[in-house]
């Protein structure tokens, strides 16, 4: 067809990092909707716009709270009585009584420009900031949705939105707390704002809609199937999210609720499977990693802030072996670096059992190489885009890796991404592409600047 | 004293850390030879210099081995048998087998720098690396030591240089195995190293000599306390640094060969105090962690480096609490980014411990205060140089924070160091002096471009 050939966008990279391992002298052919239809090594640029760095995929997010932004740097004062995961969240709630739905949108597209200066070029947000600081809805009840998919489209990141059903405060239906009046909805209000998601994200090639029950604590097992048929009514193969075993806390909790582990229950009771993420399943014992892992569904590993919570080490090596699939998440945004993220899972694990490595098992690819691998197609199943590998039919989200940075100087292929991850780079990524669109040009983000100048704003009044 | 007048330089900056605390409009008078005669908070800046953010002193690196740079990213292949502490020790013998002079000279030179902008203001250069590739000393025998200085000199850091002895392959005086030749001295070869590079460090400011005895492996008792008095004989204050206790494995040999642990070994056979800086001391009993924190030594805590090499969590939170003193190392430079280091030293607690904030004991500062205080004091001990203080008597040794950096934006006091080491910043540092001379300016070392392009050539033909 002549008129789709009219519109077919060419780039040549010097490498590129494909499926089947790295390549040199790679044309990329792309659709009007940014998508590739063509994927050759070995070709002359032939008048191809030329990549300045060796190309990989862009990271999937899989996991972000993008107000929490804002708050890292403010949660560090221990109190006499020490500080943990649940102190950490009571400062979360009192902090978020101020926010208005500017505030959100002028954090989140803050957010999302450093994501894409970092190399993330997707992101599944777990959305569960419904309602006004009263706690009722806004006139618009998907109102703060909206925000987001705003910032996520000025930014230019990728974006499956997880509108949160949170009803409890505890296991067992237990009544909310006064700090979580923001994120409470009924079924029949969770529906609105789904339909109403629904029609802004439909047909939008860079934006998705899923769910997210948000734990065992905050729903039921009814409203756990409700909140799956809900968003099934519009979408059979939305993305489910859901938070699970992320503290001990937790996991001795639910054992009391039902006698079983909180994995082992969503295991058990749940349909867990491909369309499936749990988020942290921090806490798992060896039967749960296996079954876990062999469910097809996605682990949402969140590194750094797992660190910042103290929350424990994930039962990484096991998980890995019986086939489980993996994607990593900003969550707090304590860090927002796809590299870091990854240096913190493999060094949790290599502190945890005294030895180097431990996440290389295979004897064809570094381990920098089966990390970043494995987070692409984890993350990218975990959001449901056609995201993650340089492949014809897949959406042209990349990035050009800055070769200048000394870190990665002279290193080559798989050495590229081991030093990306596990060496001192400060800048490793150069350019960013999301969906044929460049977002980042040599480091940075245009709308940087007008950005930072807004999010000063709110954070003068926030910190005042 | 007109003359001495006539070389006061004067600098304002809008906010500035003082030993008592923050303070603002704070004026800094330096002399010639680059240190604070006086600090003056609440001034006007009347013609000073003004500084472009809020000041704070710069770090001192506790632990260095600057060859290892060029090994980043370059060790992250897992064997079939798995990878350990031991395995990666043999990597870096065959990569250092074909170092030159003049390569350690260019990536020392290249890491510098790259230090300099992190924040890093001065390094202990724990320095092994004596003989040529057969192991025959240099005509020269100081040669590669005099290289390491002469990289410090160029990129403007301070360097306190601590030449090593190791003279054994294991405890109880093995002979070395041959990855070690280059480091091998007998008592005679190692003084006349000592002497030399005393002769090149005798008064200059920023420059001093220590000594190492590398580890309970690799010196004997005898060998240990002729280490330290060959030094002594210069300088009866010289600082002494020693590895112990990084591995378990290390710890079962040393049980083996003396019955105690290597920590509680030194404690009970080397005069351990203010002049020491035992690296690492990983693997501490509860009794070794109260009488080492009260020895007055400082521990040498290097969290990236362990962390890339599954060592192990320091028992931090007892050993603080006994009045511990600690300083951060970069080591293997895996990491060059003193924020980063104090992020996973307190991230290693918090995993270890499932809790937060572990290390925030104070109530009058914040943790990320309290961390990059300790590690200033304890390094500017280590290194035993005046520094790691903004106060009159002191080097005027600084970093001006960046506050554009989105992470710190409107933050202000403790709270931009907690924003620095805990929140997702890309570039903290804008601005660094060393005694006096501009280091880096705008987050650039003036050096960066022509370094950079000296450490690719070695880099081509290491990795070639």
């Amino acid at each position: 067809m002549n008129a789709m050939h009219a519109d077919v966008r060419r780039f040549h990279a010097p490498a590129a990092w494909l499926p089947e391992g790295w390549a040199r002298d790679v044309l990329f052919e792309l659709d009007g909707a940014g998508s590739l239809v063509r994927v050759t090594p070995g070709a002359q640029p032939d008048g191809a716009e030329r990549l300045d760095g060796p190309v990989i995929p862009g990271m999937p997010n899989v996991h972000s709270h993008a107000f929490q932004r804002a708050m890292t740097g403010l949660t560090e004062k221990g109190g006499p009585q020490g500080d943990s995961f649940w102190s950490w969240r009571q400062l979360m709630y009192r902090f978020l009584e101020g926010l208005t739905p500017d505030d959100v949108e002028i954090i989140a597209t803050q957010l999302y420009c450093e994501m894409l200066c970092a190399g993330y070029t997707a992101v599944a947000e777990f959305h569960y900031l419904h309602h006004d600081p009263n706690g009722m809805p806004y006139a618009n009840r998907a109102e703060i949705g909206e925000r987001l998919i705003a910032a996520a489209e000025r930014a230019g990141i990728a974006l499956t939105l997880l509108p949160v059903f949170y009803a409890h405060g505890h296991f067992g239906g237990a009544p909310p707390n006064p700090g979580q009046r923001r994120f409470i909805n009924d079924r029949e209000g969770y529906a609105r704002i789904v339909e109403r998601l629904a029609q802004r994200l439909k047909d939008r090639p860079t934006l998705r809609l899923g769910a997210a029950p948000h734990s065992l604590r905050a729903v039921t097992p009814e409203e756990l199937r409700a909140t799956v048929e809900c968003v099934e009514s519009i979408d059979r193969e939305a993305p489910i999210h859901i938070h699970a075993a992320e503290q001990q806390q937790e996991v001795d909790d639910c054992l009391v609720w039902s006698g079983k582990r909180p994995v082992a229950w969503l295991l058990d009771h749940a349909p867990l499977g491909s369309r499936w993420t749990v988020v942290h399943a921090t806490h798992m014992d060896a039967d749960e990693t296996v079954r876990l892992a062999r469910s097809g569904a996605v682990a949402g590993i969140c590194a750094t802030t797992e660190g910042d919570l103290g929350d424990g080490f994930f039962n990484a090596a096991p998980f890995l072996r019986a086939g489980g699939r993996l994607g990593i998440g900003g969550d707090s945004h304590v860090g927002v670096d796809p590299f870091l993220e990854l240096r913190l899972f493999e060094y949790g694990q290599r502190l945890k059992l005294e030895r180097r490595n431990v996440l290389a098992f295979a004897v064809r690819e570094s381990l920098g190489a089966r990390l970043y691998r494995t987070a692409c197609a984890g993350g990218a199943q975990a959001l449901g885009q056609k995201i993650g590998r340089l492949e014809a039919g897949y959406r042209a989200d990349w990035i050009v890796l800055n070769t200048d940075d000394p870190a990665l100087a002279e290193h080559e292929g798989d050495g590229l991404l081991d030093a990306a991850i596990f060496g001192p780079a400060r800048a490793p990524v150069r350019d960013v592409m999301v969906a044929g669109r460049w977002c980042v040009r040599g480091g940075r983000h245009p709308l940087a600047q007008e950005s930072l100048a807004r999010y000063r704003t709110v954070m003068r009044r926030l910190l005042g």
